[in-house]
């Protein structure tokens, strides 16, 4: 009675960290949006971290990153006048493509801010979902303004990339299957940008695997989570230098609240172990990943003490990368 | 009774084309030391494709190519006393590395002969599995003088990377497997280079699929398969100059007559096709394969009459790639 319950009820928009229950019905009503991503894992690559890892591998969910998972829940979570008004989003990266895809599916308008200077190649991918593009000068505050005018010429709500309990309720749907998919994992670590799925993956290893550690990973260059976490109170990042590109946000309250409570640790790795990191899982895994995604491989070489020994969940969170602009000839 | 004798049957040198019996033989003894790839789809290349293909997935598989396979299959048949005397080959490639490997699978020695010229990753690939490696002039005169010295004074036997019919036998586990793994399939295409797996695929279809249409792919540069294909007797290369590095080698006596009895057409394709498909087969699907396998892909959106609207089998052969000079800047 209460499973049916939760499988059909509608999601809603939650104004407080989402519940068990919560997250059970946002993976079930997503279900039909998002891919049920693989989990793989490597011999080579078990030998070289002394550990068994299970790569989740959302480099294969639809628009190629996690960030389909939160865009579909809030999405979702709109009355049938806010899907009819649209959605918007400012975002250069697998944001605006999910958002973009979330409104194709309901059959509604997206508005994408994107700054100038990003990739042609990310454009048209967000326009290809039919999303309608605006262009604007590449700063955050252009990106504010921008945003704001097409919301109140439009009426489309705007969906934040992680300050957004539903886009965090989606993005817990990564871990839950991992943790589903997988041998009891003895610890879970993902890669913090905005925190969007470094918190939902807090909640999910909480409610669903209570005693997995979750462990949260990050460039040197925008370690801002680290500082936040070490200090107690959220900390900015002074520069956005690094070749993570999904990474370089600030968390925010929302998300911070519920790292600050449920990681075990945070570790840092400099740009060299990234793209090392990453040049391993290509050429071991035959799989394509972000430079985001390295991060956490990289934090486990560079950190093993906790790791060594364990079953470990690793998410590999994208793979869309620019394949005329590689790092590899760099090395 | 017949299933139990043919999995309990030891793998025999076979002389003669494999029959069904034996390929069952053969999968079945060498599934210890093989992977079951996976079968991937793409919505986004079906509708390029106006097509159901079905990719099989042998980048993932051991040693990052279906070379394991036929290497597997030809180790299995040797006596005791000619497995403790070793294995030995010629190879700058992915065979190198399965007979590498299938020596420490049996615990023994392989004694790999290289071009000097051969990458150095390639070399510490193939030393990485216990192989001694022997460095030659990179000719092929010298390949064969090299190797005919290193069997007389070791006494290994050696596996040749095609013209060997337990290694046809081995590679047609890819195949079958795909059958298998697929909903019934209209067509299975491969790329041909000395035409070990070609033949193998064949063999494959016409026993366990036997209205399922089989296509062989080259490059326009190595084109000896489809000039032999059209002139009913073997004809050689004339260069090597492709990226498709797993292509360049002539077809022999044995895969000749296999696929001139089974193959249903053989299409080539020009160097910026096979970059332009492998590129779509990374972008799209997230996963790293060598240019060799996007030659199949290519002959479909560029010949595409014979699998418009059809179920394809589409055979990735391997990812074993640089990934200091990959082929994207340049397009």
């Amino acid at each position: 009675m209460n499973t049916l319950t939760i499988t059909q009820k509608k999601i809603t928009t939650y104004s407080s960290v989402p519940t068990i229950e919560q997250l059970q019905t946002v993976h079930h009503q997503i279900a039909p949006y998002i891919h049920r991503t693989p989990i793989l894992t490597s011999q080579s690559i078990n030998a070289m971290a002394n550990a068994n890892l299970f790569f989740k591998c959302e480099n294969f969910q639809k628009i190629g990153a996690f960030k389909m998972r939160g865009a579909a829940c809030a999405a979702l979570a709109l009355s049938e006048g806010e899907i009819a008004r649209g959605l918007a989003t400012h975002s250069s990266g697998n944001h605006a493509q999910a958002v973009a895809k979330s409104a194709q599916n309901l059959k509604t308008k997206a508005y994408i801010v994107m700054p100038s200077n990003a990739p042609e190649i990310k454009q048209k991918a967000t326009a290809s979902y039919g999303a309608e593009v605006i262009l604007c000068e590449p700063t955050l505050a252009a990106r504010e303004s921008t945003l704001a005018e097409v919301v109140a010429r439009t009426g489309a709500t705007f969906i934040h990339p992680y300050d957004n309990y539903n886009v965090i309720a989606g993005q817990s749907t990564c871990a839950k299957e991992l943790i589903e998919d997988s041998p009891i994992l003895d610890a879970i670590i993902a890669p913090i940008g905005g925190g969007g799925l470094m918190s939902g993956t807090c909640l999910a290893a909480r409610y669903f695997s209570p005693l997995t550690k979750v462990y949260g990973a990050e460039p040197v260059a925008v370690n801002d989570a680290y500082r936040s976490f070490k200090s107690g109170q959220i900390e900015e990042n002074t520069t956005t230098d690094t070749i993570a590109d999904g990474l370089k946000t600030n968390t925010c309250q929302k998300t911070f609240d519920i790292m600050k409570t449920h990681l075990e640790d945070i570790f840092t790795v400099s740009e060299i172990e990234i793209v090392q990191a990453m040049r391993i899982i290509w050429e071991r895994m035959k799989i394509i990943i972000e430079p985001s995604c390295a991060v956490p491989l990289a934090a486990i070489l560079k950190h093993p003490e906790p790791f060594t020994g364990k079953k470990v969940g690793v998410i590999l969170t994208g793979g869309n990368v620019d394949l005329s602009n590689l790092p590899f000839t760099k090395l």
